[in-house]
C-alpha cells in the first residue's frame, strides 16, 4: 500500500491469527478464527495477517471467510516464494475488500545455506519472480526478508531494491529469532534507508520477536528510524516467546504521543476484550503482571501506591484502565433478568445474537443464574464465547456422574452424544475425577486420546465464579484444543475435553485426507517468518 | 558498595522478596520466602533485597531469618527515610555477612506534592538524614530518589549529590511508573552522571517497571549509560505489570555478551528452577509465550521452524535450552524406586532431605509412584516444595468425600485437622465439586472465608500429570494464598485451600496484634518503590 497521508500516523498488522496461531498447542477452527478477526476489527486494526493458505485446507477456508466477512482492515495471506503458495494466498483473500499478499524469503547466509540449502543468487531470483506475480493478482504485496537482522546489510537492500522494483509497496524486516538489540535495529534499519532510497516511497515495516524480552523495544526503536507498520500480536503470542505486543506497542505510542509524536488508528477501548479473547479461545493465559492485559496491571497493592493513587490519581498511574476497556465489568445481571436485559447486555458486548442463538444463550444464562447472585459482563462474554464455538461433526457431552474421596479410588460414568446422534456410555476409575471422567469419555467414544495440557481459571472473582477450563489432547498425531465454562469445575473440564477431542478427531480426517490427495504443492506443513 | 574490579561486571539486584512480593494476591511466609532467597544464592545473584521490615513482623521476622541463613549475596532492607525505618531494616540484616540500607524518598514534584505533601527542601533534609542514620549502623547503603524519571533532573541530581556526600554507595534511579522510554532513559542517566561527577566512584543502578513492555529495555539503555547494577524479579513479577525480568536480564547480557560486552555472576543454568519455584510458590502463573521461562520459549512449531531447527540449530535458536537449566528433567523415577534413589534424585534438585523429611518425602513419592508411571524431576519438584511447606499455626486437610453430577447439586463432606489437634466435620451441597468442598471447608473451620482466585495447572503432561493448584481467599479483610499438589484435582484444590485459609487466620491474627500494639511508628502497610 501507499504510505498513509499523515507521516505519523502507524499501521498496526495483526499477525495473531498467522505467527501467533503457529504457537505449539493453539488450533483455532474457522468459526473462532473469524470470531477473533471481527473483534480486530472492531479494534480497528489496519492489517489481519490471517493465515497461511497453502499450508493445509483448514488454513485456506479460514482466510478465505475473514476476507469474504470482514470489513475494515486489509486481509493479508503469507506466501513463500513459490507460485502454488502465492496462488492458494490469492485465492483466499481475493474477495477482501482490500486483499493483500505477503510473501517471504530468508537473506542470511544461515538460512540461504542450511535451511533453503540455495545461494544469494538463486533467493534473489526467488524474491523477484514472486513478487512480479503477485503483482499480476493486485496491487498490494508485501516482501519480507527473513532473518534480515543477521543476514548482510548489502545483500538485503539488494533484495529489497528487487522487490521494490517489481512493485512491493510495504518491505518488512523481520529479527526472526529475536536476536537484535534496538540500538542495533535502529543501525540496521537507518542503513538500510541510506542503501535502499526507495524506501522511502513505501511502507518500512517491522517484524520483531520476544526471545531476549526487546520486541516491544524494538519495534519502537524501528518506528523511531522510520518504519511506519508493526508487525504484532495480541497478548504477545507467537512461535517461541512469541511476536512484539500488539497492547503494549499500541499503548506505548497512545501514552507517549505527546512526546514520540506517532499515533495509530486503534480504539484502545477495545483492547481488553481482544485479550480475553485471544486467551480464551487459544487457552493461552495472560500472566497477572503482562503489561497493560495483566489482571494487575492496573492493581495497586502496597500502602504507599494505594495512598498516592487515592490522593492523586496520576502519582501512580500512566494510564487509566478505562482507555484499555477495563471498565466494562459494570453491566451486571440476575436471574431476574429478562431475555431483552440479556439481547441488550450482549449488543453492548458486541454480540448481535438473534433467533434461535438468542434462546440458546438464554437458556445457559438461566441456568448460571440459578447458581451465581450476579452474571458480570466478564461472565457473559465467557458464556457466548463457549456458546458460539460451533460443535463440527463432533461429540457432545450429555451428562456424568462422579464419585471422589480421599478413601478410595475415583469412578466416572459419562455419556457422549456421538457425531450421527447416538449415546455413547463410558465408566473409568481414575487416579482423581477429572483422570476418570476424561477416560471414561475416551471409553465412550472409543477414540484413545491422551491428555496433554489442563488448565483452568476462574473467569470472574468470587465462590460462585465461572469456572474456564482448557484441554489440550493428542490423537493420532495430531492436538486439539478446547475449552469449556460452567460453575462445575468437572463439568467445564468435561466439556473441553470432548470439544478437544472433536477437534483432534476432526483434524486427523483432514490430514488423512490430505495425504490422500496426492500430487499437489502441499509442503510438509510450512510456517513462519 | 564500591564497584567491582572489572568495569564489564552487572550486578543483579533481585527484589522478587520485596517488590515482587509486593503484587496482589501473593503473601509468602517465612519458610517461602527462605527457600526462593536459598535458590537466588545458587542462582548466584549480588543482591537479595529480602522485604521492607517496618511494615510487618513478618516481614522483619522473614529479611532476619534470610539474614542470618543465606550465604553469598548481599542482604539488603527496604527503609523509607525515616529513622523508624532505617532501624527495623538494619535490625533485620545485621546479622548477614555482608548487609545492605535501601532507603528511598520521592524527588518528583507530583509525588512530592500529592504523596509526601512536603517540599523539595524537606526531602533534602530528609535524605541526607537516613543516609547519614544508615552509615551509623554500616557501609553499605543504596539510596533512590523514587519516581526520578518524571522528576526535575536538577533537582534530583542535587538529592543524589547529598546522599553520597552521606556516604551513599549505590545510587538507584527509580523508573517507578514505568513511564520512560529507552532514548529517554539514556539521556537522563547521562546528564545525571554530568551534574553529578561523583556518580562515577559508586555503583549507579536501575529499577524499570514493565508498564508499557520497556523494563528490559529501559535497564538495558541504563547499562549502557554506565549503569552496573540492575534491579529485577523472577519471572518479572512486581507491582501492577511488574519488574524488569531478571531471566531477561541475564540471557540477554549472556547471549550478546560478545557485542555488547557486559556480563553477570549468574549461574545461568539455574534459571528455569528459579523460575518455576517463585511461579510455585506465588501463585503467579508464567504465561507460555514469555521470553526465556515460558513452557514454549524453546519451543518450534511451523514447519519451516522446525525442519530448520534439524538442519542446523542456530537457524533458529539463539540460545540453547541448556543454558538455562531445560535439561533437568532427565531424572525419572518410578514405582519401584527407593529412598537412596530418591535421597539422590532430590540432591541433584538441589533439596538436601534427611531423616523425618526425606521419609515424609518418600512416603509421598510412593504414593505419587503408584498413580503415575514415571515420577520426573519437574515432579519430584513440585512435590517435595509441597512437603516443605509449613503449616503454621494451622489447618490440615484429613480426608474429603464428593458426589458430583450434571444431574444433581454436587455434595461434599470433609474432615480437617484444627490448630488443637481436634477433627472438624463440615457438609456442603454447593454449585460444583470444588465449590461444595471448600464451602464444607468453610464449615468444619467455622471461617467464613470467600474465595478470590482458584487456579489448576498440570505440573508436568500426560493423562497421568500431577495437578497443582492455587488458591486466594479472603477473610476479615486479609488475603490468603495456598498451593496443593495432586494427582487429584479435587484434592490438590481442597490442600490448597485449607492452606490457604490457615495463612489469611494466622495473617487476621498478626494484624489484629499489631493493632492492638498502639504507639509504635508502624505505618499504615507502606511499600514501595
Amino acid at each position: 500500500m501507499t504510505p498513509p497521508d499523515d507521516p505519523n500516523r502507524v499501521l498496526i498488522f495483526d499477525t495473531t491469527l498467522r505467527d501467533g496461531e503457529q504457537s505449539p498447542g493453539i488450533s483455532l477452527n474457522t468459526q473462532e478464527k473469524l470470531e477473533i478477526a471481527q473483534q480486530l476489527g472492531r479494534l480497528g486494526v489496519d492489517v489481519i495477517e490471517a493465515g497461511f493458505p497453502i499450508t493445509s485446507p483448514g488454513d485456506f477456508e479460514a482466510v478465505q471467510a475473514i476476507a469474504r466477512t470482514v470489513q475494515g482492515p486489509i486481509i493479508a495471506g503469507l506466501a513463500r516464494t513459490h507460485v502454488g503458495d502465492i496462488d492458494a494466498a490469492y485465492n483466499a483473500v481475493k474477495d477482501a475488500e482490500r486483499p493483500r499478499i505477503h510473501t517471504f524469503i530468508s537473506t542470511s547466509d544461515i538460512h540461504i545455506k542450511y535451511q533453503l540449502q540455495s545461494t544469494r543468487e538463486d533467493v534473489k531470483g526467488q524474491a523477484r519472480a514472486a513478487v512480479a506475480h503477485a503483482k499480476q493478482y493486485l496491487d498490494d504485496v508485501e516482501f519480507s526478508p527473513m532473518d534480515a537482522t543477521r543476514a548482510d546489510l548489502e545483500y538485503t537492500a539488494e533484495v529489497c531494491q528487487i522487490a521494490i522494483d517489481e512493485g512491493a509497496t510495504t518491505i518488512n524486516i523481520p529479527d526472526t529469532v529475536g536476536y537484535t538489540m534496538p540500538h542495533e535495529y535502529t543501525e540496521f534499519l537507518t542503513r538500510l534507508y541510506a542503501a535502499v532510497p526507495d524506501l522511502r516511497d513505501i511502507v518500512l515495516s517491522v517484524h520483531c520477536h520476544d526471545d531476549l524480552g526487546l520486541a516491544v523495544a524494538n519495534s519502537f526503536a524501528g518506528l523511531q528510524a522510520g518504519a511506519r507498520q508493526v508487525e504484532c500480536a495480541v497478548n504477545g503470542i507467537g512461535e517461541r516467546a512469541g511476536n512484539a505486543s500488539l497492547e503494549e506497542i499500541i499503548m506505548l505510542l497512545h501514552t507517549r504521543q505527546a512526546d514520540v509524536g506517532l499515533f495509530t488508528g486503534a480504539n484502545t477501548r477495545e483492547i481488553a476484550r481482544t485479550s480475553r479473547m485471544v486467551s480464551r479461545l487459544t487457552g493461552y493465559v495472560v500472566q497477572p503482571n503482562k503489561a497493560i492485559v495483566g489482571r494487575n496491571a492496573f492493581a495497586h497493592e502496597s500502602g504507599i501506591h494505594q495512598d498516592g493513587v487515592l490522593k492523586e490519581r496520576t502519582t501512580y498511574e500512566i494510564m487509566d484502565a478505562t482507555t484499555v476497556g477495563l471498565d466494562a465489568n459494570s453491566i451486571v445481571l440476575g436471574k431476574h433478568s429478562g431475555r431483552h436485559a440479556l439481547a441488550q447486555a450482549l449488543a453492548e458486548l458486541g454480540f448481535e445474537l438473534q433467533g434461535q442463538a438468542l434462546n440458546t444463550a438464554f437458556k445457559r444464562f438461566k441456568e448460571i443464574a440459578d447458581k451465581k447472585k450476579q452474571v458480570t459482563a466478564l461472565d457473559l462474554e465467557a458464556l457466548v464465547t463457549d456458546e458460539l464455538r460451533q460443535e463440527i461433526a463432533g461429540y457432545t457431552l450429555e451428562w456424568f456422574d462422579v464419585e471422589a474421596s480421599t478413601r478410595r479410588p475415583p469412578h466416572a460414568t459419562v455419556g457422549v452424544r456421538g457425531p450421527d446422534g447416538e449415546e455413547l456410555v463410558g465408566s473409568f476409575t481414575g487416579d482423581g475425577p477429572v483422570d476418570a471422567i476424561f477416560h471414561a469419555i475416551n471409553a465412550a467414544t472409543k477414540v484413545d486420546a491422551r491428555l496433554r495440557e489442563f488448565r483452568v481459571d476462574a473467569v470472574t472473582g468470587g465462590q460462585d465464579a465461572l469456572g474456564e477450563t482448557s484441554v489440550v489432547l493428542e490423537f493420532g498425531g495430531v492436538t486439539g484444543a478446547g475449552q469449556g465454562v460452567s460453575t462445575d469445575i468437572l463439568e467445564a473440564g468435561a466439556r473441553a475435553y470432548v470439544r478437544a477431542l472433536s477437534n483432534a478427531v476432526r483434524r486427523h480426517g483432514l490430514l488423512a485426507e490430505q495425504e490422500a490427495a496426492a500430487g499437489a504443492d502441499v509442503p510438509e506443513v510450512v510456517r513462519t517468518p
